[in-house]
């Protein structure tokens, strides 16, 4: 093999795992918007069939020698092949540990588990998924066991969705964090609460849909790449490549907040993904590189400029034009005021920016006690009641609302809540350094994305996967990563907002 | 290898392919459904790969040795593996006889006719798609001869989409269709037309949404395991195997029985595929088994059951439900009346049931004489508009509306045409076998498609692709083929019509 037959050969390789990832990413789309109920079974059989040949493809000998060869001409590679072969290599090392039919029985599993986590939700009836979920976290220890032997299993995995972050990192960062939220929280409970009428009201699906689409528009997004679909919980996903991203929204007809700000929140996922450079596609550096850096984006997105009070300004008349009667005799600060009304609650999707990090702990809390094992699954519903009282001084009516609420655990994800709250702190550095060169508010207020997107592509999007998120995170923050950034500006914004 | 082994190696062969095909039919469906406009290269890259990661498996040589290893020890299967083996066999069989380079082009020109195709008819300009067409002809001609030499190629292709049919059983057939439809036509014509006022008004895409919902339901379609879509022209999938399927309509606020039809037909194909025995799932033997056999289930439900005086009795309540506006001061007999009004017309896809075999006849008449080199393919469209002309008796205005309506060729499917007409024709005898034992009219009445169901069920769809189609079609109908069964029941329907 030359050196030019192996860079070929690499490339192909990840044009083949780019198709089975396509499939695999679409079946997992279909299933959660389009397909019948009762077909879960029939995908879980297909998926279980390419994951195997993904799984062959991705460790198979051909594989393996042709990335040990590229690792030996490492020094003769260009930057980003550098990086794809680390990272494909690190993918290799790690799933040789993991045997094939362990592996591909916990895929077929998660497959019935996303399944009974819906009815389970529908039907409040944690019973229906607790075996699942002691399966999932069984898998998750099993498989760090596998990955990283003699690693704390935790650790393992909040490093997996985070390079860099343990344990240890985590616990000071939530410390931080809860050192002046917690106060804060105390003195903002204490004042008189803002006024939320202007939320308040019936808000018809097809206006909400027009909503949505008019702010992917405003937002940049380039609707012959990123469709939106609705799902039970909003995600985004990329299929195939940058090049066609999908976002979904959930609507209530009561609260059209919900699903405009899942829609801000998605779209920056999606603006991030597709803000990847060309040349990125069908390679594994398509895309962005870490959920912190992934949480960051849409964070951004969502709170720090979509509940500003400068853009408030611009999303307003656009309300008062959707929906003219709901509308009527409201302003923009007090949309301002209402969207940022900060209070204990039950949902974490639907938290104020001010709250939302203290129920990332509670799960933060909860899987560390998990996968230590000094808490069994079947007690998860009442040690997540007993945290949420401890940490938001709510009582938890039931499953789901409590326990239930979040899909990432029904999806094998351990370990990922972290890098919300990490995101939202680092987003508040980048909004830092970003004014230094762009009028935001003014930019904000004009409805004019432009400017800050093109911020964030050069100094994030563009390069997809190919810095570790540390480095990305010093390279474009121009500064280390300091969580008390995030605590200011949670502090300036109530503090002003409720008059403290 | 051992026969067991062997077995089990079929198994697993034929489940991976229907995975493949899962994802391949995936792709394709969310292209003309869900995805953004501008991802088609994306997903063209995917389904390159995948494809031929899907024709290695199916011919490669493992599978060549499998299959003629158990082909070898075929008396040792059983009834439903040797069906397997052959179909299988017979595919490589006939992929081995066309050089790989030729078969490759041959897919990539088809792309491109299609894109021509598209084109050329939204512009009216046949001589843009002219050059492909005579490709495709080319080719069809072509591949017959590799596949079968030294039979007529045009026999060939005929046999591909109907086993068992010919060019002189098909100018047998259509000699009898023609000679009891022209007369019968030409006496509807001189009778008095219908009205069809009740056909006509606004009727919302939600309500037919409703009215598609409802129809699926009584026709007994599983909402399980059958979804509704909306595309550019119906079709119906199955995806991975008969557990899920999806049909799609095109709904036209000014003509609710457009969508209406579109719905009965391609839930009669739901049907016919989700009827397979659930021990054919992920085998090549699961779902219909001829293009002929399908469109007798997708036309017996839209025609001989969906535009019956029994089901308009049912239906019509139905839509005074839905369409309450729309419906007043109409009943059921001027709904029947409408809904089969018959007159010669220019499209076959929306031809009424008296005339729908004519437009058929045309296209069979025209690809048999082009075959044969009797007719020059840039010929064609004076062809075909002499042909309309003598069978229906129109002016043909432009290819728009003429030679270019159809996809069928520009997808490279020469022969496929007369399995409508066929299907039509099997339907009306297995009609009459099936009054034997079930009062249909009584069940159409109640809306009650049970027992309809249970003898198709029975007679027909769990067989899937076990029996040849000539074989099935007289074990179901219980007599051999005879067209005179339908064109005797168009006799009495539409002289009962028209009172001829």
């Amino acid at each position: 093999m030359t050196l030019e037959e192996a860079r070929n050969n690499l490339k192909t390789l990840q044009e083949k795992m780019s198709a089975y990832e396509h499939a695999l990413g679409l079946l997992y789309y279909d299933g959660v918007t389009g397909a019948p109920k009762g077909t879960a079974a029939n995908r879980g059989q297909t998926m279980g069939v390419l994951s195997e040949e993904l799984y062959k493809l991705t460790t198979g000998r051909e594989t393996v020698e042709l990335l040990e060869f590229l690792d030996q001409h490492k020094a003769e590679l260009d930057e980003k092949e550098q990086r794809m072969v680390f990272l494909l290599l690190k993918n290799i090392r790690q799933m040789q540990k993991i045997p094939m039919d362990e592996y591909i029985a916990h895929e077929k599993m998660i497959v019935e588990a996303e399944d009974a986590w819906h009815t389970a939700k529908e039907e409040n009836n944690f019973p229906l998924f607790e075996p699942y979920l002691e399966r999932i976290f069984a898998d998750a220890r099993k498989f760090a066991g596998y990955c990283a032997p003699g690693k704390d299993p935790y650790d393992y995995w909040l490093n997996e969705f985070e390079e860099g972050l343990n344990k240890e990192r985590a616990d000071e960062f939530f410390a931080t964090l809860r050192a002046h939220i917690v106060p804060l929280l105390q003195k903002v409970c204490a004042a008189p609460q803002v006024d939320t009428a202007i939320l308040k009201g019936h808000f018809p699906e097809a206006q909400q849909d027009a909503l949505s689409r008019r702010l992917m528009n405003v937002m940049g997004l380039d609707p012959l790449h990123v469709g939106l679909s609705t799902t039970e919980h909003p995600f985004t996903t990329s299929l195939g490549s940058h090049l066609d991203e999908r976002i979904t929204t959930h609507y209530y007809e009561d609260d059209f907040a919900s699903s405009l700000y899942s829609v801000i929140h998605e779209g920056g996922h999606a603006l991030y993904d597709t803000g990847s450079d060309d040349s990125l596609a069908y390679t594994v550096l398509d895309g962005g590189v870490s959920m912190g850096i992934h949480e960051s984006q849409s964070r951004f997105y969502e709170n720090l400029l979509g509940r500003s009070r400068a853009f408030c300004d611009y999303l307003f008349p656009v309300l008062a034009e959707i929906f003219p009667e709901q509308m009527a005799g409201h302003n923009a600060e007090e949309l301002y005021k209402a969207l940022n009304k900060a209070e204990p609650s039950l949902i974490r999707t639907e938290a104020d920016e001010l709250t939302y990090c203290l129920h990332v702990m509670v799960r933060y809390e909860l899987e560390k006690a998990v996968m230590a094992g000094r808490l069994a699954v079947h007690d998860l519903p009442a040690a997540w009641n007993r945290l949420y009282k401890e940490y938001l001084g709510v009582d938890v009516p039931d499953d789901r609302r409590g326990v239930l609420q979040d899909s990432h655990w029904s999806g094998g994800a351990v370990g990922y809540f972290p890098s919300y709250a990490l995101g939202s702190a680092y987003g508040a550095q980048f909004l830092k350094k970003m004014r230094e060169s762009v009028d935001v508010n003014g930019c904000l207020r004009r409805g004019d994305f432009g400017p800050i997107n093109d911020w964030n592509r050069q100094h994030i999007w563009q390069y997809g996967s190919l810095y570790l998120p540390g480095r990305l995170f010093e390279m474009a923050a121009g500064e280390p990563f300091d969580p008390t950034v995030y605590t200011d500006y949670l502090e300036e914004k109530f503090s002003d907002l409720y008059g403290l």
